[in-house]
């Protein structure tokens, strides 16, 4: 065991604080990750302030972590002392159902174990990316392409670029397609990057006049502002593909509306508080779908940081320090932040 | 022109009453029909009622129609003299856009002509079954092969057996499959006999148990009240495809959480008001897709007729007599119907 630094939740009503935790000893298959950088996702406060009402304390989020092999198991054979090397929302899951067969661990029949916050099942707590050091099963550690310089950028693609290009591919957004996006936000402006690079017509649909300059440099070729019912109805019936990444509760129907006959919009993002009911002759009257998709398994997450990696698509990020985490969740919470926080974990030494 | 007695809605507010109604002199490629059944579809009631703010009066309603061919146009190739034959939903459509040209003409780009209440997007009203005859562009006519003493009973399947036949076919229900039916009415019951006869294993949600016999009868494997959250929970995660008959606003998340990983549950009815909002947690956590379906195209229906007369599947149906048009809706908004009313419309002449 080693002790790694780290800043947990002591409760749901407290702000996260310096914390110390063990981490095992790496096993013959796992890898151990000095982790350089971690992602901050809204998942992460849901998580931190027991809005999802099942969090474990101490609680210890962060799951978009990138950081180098500082130590590996003697049977590891995909990554070697110094690799610069990715982990997301998942740590481990059963590996014998249907979905982890397929490379579908996200959707493990027995729950995967997330990065932090235990089994989705219930179990033993773990404890994610908010620290300094992790140790994961290299089934469950990716690989990293891009640019050391770029590595803060990257980390981001752990969860909300996998939360968006995991239904892209999903639904077959291909060259020539008109897909929407829902929201610019950490998943917005990941999804905007992603649909672009795949050669969609990209369409960014949003409530701030403020991101219209934003998503157009992201590659959105068209800008719609969602509150403008005439600049909507231009576009009825016109989509391929709406990936919606806005978790606030929200009408989804001027958006079902959108689609083409057969066509589809997809939800990523979970409300505290459910969205109102869909129109359902909005749904039969063109046979329209309305799914939802989780993040993505590991071998697409791999995919995704490949194909991120060959187009030069990383975040847009801020970095701050891991003091700072508190006012950061206050400011994400007035989506204040273009677009995504990062922590350097090397301020965690600060506490030390 | 020839004239035609009907049963019409003068108001909304008023019951339906004697009317007589003009019918064009059969053009080139027209077919006059001679209705002899003609059932009664819950869309009737909406419309009758303006329930959806649509109507125009005096309306008549009727589009499950069932009939002899007493004249057709010069033109006419598909269709003799003494035929039987159904009409549906639709009589006219644009024919040229991408969904006529594939058979959809229930989704036709431009709006399909009802049977009834006219053109989708507004334009001249037509007058649908409840009445002695119709003429028809035969491109909108269906063969019927049944017995012509299941005559009655085959009237429904002009839309309710569509309503249900279509969705099965499109998301590829198949022998061996769990398909779930929810409800047990007009469209529910044909849905059930229908997807036995596709070779599914057929689970009825019904909120009734005594409906559970008559749900056996027509080929349920299982019914499972769906108030029983116990017998509910028994079935989570197991359904390849689930086709929702219920109009009534209701919960769908129960039915939801009963799907597969990436299977569909398809609402068929339409309710007044607006289900609530579905669960995004069980959307996104098995991929699942909420969709909807519109009757069925031309093409479609004749492939419905042929299965249903080779499979010997007829509508449960009680017959009645246009003059108790009034307590039969009355009776069918307190689901006192099993499982459709057909109206006699040889009854019509006793108005004379």
């Amino acid at each position: 065991m080693t002790t790694a630094l780290a800043y947990a939740a002591p409760s749901a009503s407290e702000p996260l604080s310096p914390f110390r935790l063990e981490r095992r000893t790496p096993e013959a298959r796992d890898v151990q990750i000095d982790i350089l950088y971690c992602g901050v996702c809204h998942s992460d406060l849901h998580t931190a302030r027991n809005e999802w009402k099942n969090t474990m304390y101490p609680s210890v989020p962060g799951h978009e972590i990138v950081g180098r092999v500082s130590a590996a198991g003697t049977d590891v054979t995909k990554f070697k002392l110094g690799d610069l090397v990715g982990v997301g929302c998942i740590i481990d899951s059963c590996r014998h159902c249907e979905p982890c067969g397929e490379g579908l661990e996200q959707l493990c029949d027995n729950g995967f174990t997330g990065t932090y916050n235990g089994p989705v099942f219930g179990g033993e707590n773990t404890f994610g990316g908010y620290s300094s050091r992790i140790v994961v099963d290299e089934r469950y550690v990716l690989r990293i392409a891009h640019d050391e310089k770029q590595l803060a950028s990257v980390a981001p693609l752990l969860c909300a670029g996998i939360t968006t290009y995991s239904p892209l591919r999903t639904w077959g957004v291909e060259k020539g397609q008109k897909v929407g996006v829902v929201g610019l936000g950490g998943l917005g402006h990941m999804a905007v990057k992603i649909a672009a690079a795949m050669g969609a017509h990209v369409v960014l649909f949003t409530t701030s006049a403020g991101k219209v300059e934003d998503a157009k440099r992201m590659g959105a070729a068209e800008v719609v502002i969602s509150k403008d019912a005439a600049a909507m109805a231009a576009h009825a019936s016109s989509f391929d593909f709406i990936v919606n990444t806005v978790a606030a509760q929200h009408d989804l129907n001027p958006f079902i509306t959108l689609l083409k006959r057969d066509c589809t919009m997809t939800l990523v993002g979970a409300p505290e508080h459910p969205h109102p009911g869909p129109d359902v002759f909005g749904l039969i009257f063109k046979r329209r779908r309305l799914a939802g998709s989780l993040i993505g398994g590991i071998r697409e997450t791999q995919e995704m940081l490949d194909f991120c990696a060959q187009h030069g698509i990383v975040s847009d990020i801020e970095t701050i320090a891991i003091q700072d985490i508190n006012t950061a969740y206050e400011r994400m919470l007035k989506s204040d932040v273009k677009y995504r926080f990062v922590v350097d974990m090397a301020t965690l030494s600060e506490q030390a």
